[in-house]
C-alpha cells in the first residue's frame, strides 16, 4: 500500500501537521509540501476550442505521486472555514489533470484510490470545519475516490491540537489502522 | 455607496461573469478581475515573532479596493464545490491584511461593508455550493461583514446561466436594489 | 400533472403558508394540513422477525396521496433550524410505508415524482435553513425523488414573508411553471 | 454534576442507546425514554394574543429534567438524515417552554447547560449526518446553551455500532471525562 499526503499548510510543524504526523508515524508514505512547490491557478479552458494548454510548473509531481498511490492524506489547516488556496489550486488543477492525454490513466486510478482528510482550525472546528468536509465529500464523489475518513482537531496557537484528546485518539487509531494495511499489503 | 466586484473566475465572460453583469448593469462599480493580478498565497506568519512581512504583489489594490467600498460583490464559479483557488488566495490573505499596520483602520471599516456572493455551478448547485455558503457566511461572521444576499446560477456550458429563470430573476430583482441605493446614497 | 402540497405548520395562515399560496395560486392540486390529521411517530421495527405493524391513524391517506400525484410540495416552516415535528413524523414514516405490502408500488412511484421545498424562518433562513434543505436533498436522493426547486422565504411576524421580494419573486416564477406545467400535462 | 440524557429512538436497545451506554457507564444519570412519554405536537401561538395554552402531556417532565441538569445528552438515531420526529415534537416544545410562566428560570438555566449528542446512522453518517449537528449547533447556541461535543457512529444492523472503532474511541474517552467531572463535581 502506498501512501501520499499533501501538506497544505503555509507554515512549517503546525498543528495540522502535528496531527499528520501521528497519523503517519512509522507509516512508510510521501509527504508534499505544497508550500515548496509551485502550483499555479488554473486556467479553465473546458470549453476552449484548443483545450486546455500545457502549465510550467511542479503540478506533474502531484499527478505522479496521485498516480502511484492507493491512499492519499490531504491535511490542510482551517484557513476562512476551507481548506488553504494552497490546497485549493491542487484541487483545481484536477480539472486539467483529468482531462490531460499524458495521463489517460488517472481518471481510472482515482477510482481505486481512498482518501483521508486531516484538518485543524482554531474557530470551532468540528462545527465550522462541516462545509470543508462535505466539499471534500462532493469532490471525492465526482471522482469515485472512496472517502475513508476524516479526523478534525482544534488548536489555535502552535501545538496545541496536541490538548485536544478527541483528535488525538481518532489520528492514534487511524495510525493503527494504516500501520496494520501497510503491512498486510506489504506480501 | 460605492461598490467593488472582484471576479474570481480564471476565464472571461464565463457563466459567473455573465450573472454578475446583470446584477451589476447601469451600477457604478470598480470590477477586479483576480486572474488579472498577482496575488501570492498567504505565508501564515501570525505566530512568529516578527509577525507578517510585506508581500511583493499586487494584493494592497485589493486592501484599498475594499477600504472605499461600502460594498463588496464576490462573483466566483463554484469549482469543485468551493470558491477557486484565485479568490481562497485573496481571502486567505485577508489574516495578514487585518494584522498590517499600514492600514489600521481595515478591521472596523468590514463592520460597515455589505456582501454579496455570486456565484455559478454545473453540478446542483443549488445544492452542492451551500457548503460555499456557508464558509463566506462564517467568514462575515468573523469579520462582523454583513451578508447581504447570494444567488446561486446553475450553468455548464458556456452562456448556459440565461437560462436558469430563478437565478436570472434574483440578479435583476438585485440590480434593482443596488441601482435604487447607488441613487438614494448619491445625495 | 397531479400536485399534492403537504402543510406542516402547526397554525393556520402563517408565513410559509403564504408562500405557499403563492406557489400554487390558480393551481390544481389537493392540500393536507398535517395539523389536522393524526399520524403516529414510527415504531422502527425494521429489524423485528415480524416487520412493520398495522397503524391506527391517518397515514395512508399520506401514502394515497403520493400514489396519485407527480408533483409533492413539502411546505413547511422553520422550527428550530428543521422541518416542524409534525412533518418529520411523517417522513419518517416512510421508512415503514416503502415496505408496506399493501403499497407494493410506492417505491417505484417514488422515482417519478418531483419534489418542491418551501420553507420561512425567522432567523437567517437563508443560511441557517441550508441543512433542512440538504436533509431533504438526501431523503430524496435516497427515494430516487427528483428535487425540483425550493424556497427559502424570511418572517418572523405573521404576514412578514410577502416583505421578502426575492422569495415572492422566486414563488411567482414557481406558480408560472406550475401553471404551464399542469395546462401542458392535462391534455 | 447532573447529568440528564434524551432517548429519542422509537426502539429499545438500538444502535444509537448502545454507544449512548458507552458514554454514560458508571455515570449516575437520569435517562428518559421520548418513545415511552407522551409529547405532542407544539402548537404555535407566539403571535396569539393569549399566547400558548396548557398542554395535557408530559412535557412537563422533560423541563423539570433539563432544569435539574448541568448535562443534556442527545442521544438519536439518525431518521432520514435527521433527528426522529418523537425528539424533533421535544425540541419544538422549547419555543413554549422558555414563555412558559411557570418555569420563569429557563432561559436562564439553559445558559449554564452543556449539551453532548450522540446519533448513530447507517447511511454514511460522518458526512450525512452533518446538517443534523449544524441544526443542534444553531438550536444551541439560540439558547446559550454550549455544544460540548458530539459522537457520530455508523451502523445499521442491530448492534453494528460496536464494530465503528472511530465512534467506540470516541465514547470511551468521553466517558472517561463525564466520570472525571462527575466525580469532582461531587465534592
Amino acid at each position: 500500500m502506498k501512501i501520499t499526503t499533501f501538506i497544505g499548510s503555509s507554515r512549517a510543524n503546525g498543528n495540522t501537521e502535528i496531527l499528520t504526523d501521528i497519523v503517519t508515524k512509522n507509516v512508510t508514505h510521501r509527504r508534499i509540501y505544497l508550500k515548496d512547490i509551485m502550483i499555479k491557478p488554473i486556467h479553465d479552458l473546458r470549453h476552449d476550442m484548443k483545450g486546455f494548454r500545457p502549465v510550467a510548473d511542479d503540478y506533474d509531481q502531484i499527478i505522479e505521486a496521485i498516480l502511484e498511490s492507493d491512499v492519499l492524506i490531504f491535511s490542510t489547516p482551517v484557513y476562512w472555514y476551507s481548506m488553504t488556496g494552497l490546497m485549493k489550486n491542487m484541487i483545481d488543477r484536477l480539472s486539467q489533470a483529468i482531462r490531460d492525454e499524458r495521463y489517460p490513466e488517472l481518471k481510472e486510478h482515482l477510482k481505486t484510490v481512498n482518501a483521508i482528510v486531516v484538518t485543524v482550525g482554531g474557530d470551532i472546528p468540528r462545527i465550522k470545519a462541516l462545509p470543508l468536509i462535505q466539499q471534500f465529500k462532493y469532490t471525492f464523489d465526482f471522482l469515485s475516490i472512496n472517502f475513508s475518513t476524516y479526523i478534525i482537531g482544534q488548536g489555535r496557537r502552535p501545538g496545541d491540537v496536541v490538548k485536544d484528546e478527541q483528535a488525538v485518539a481518532e489520528a492514534l487509531l487511524l495510525n493503527e489502522k494504516l500501520k496494520l494495511e501497510s503491512k498486510s499489503n506489504a506480501h
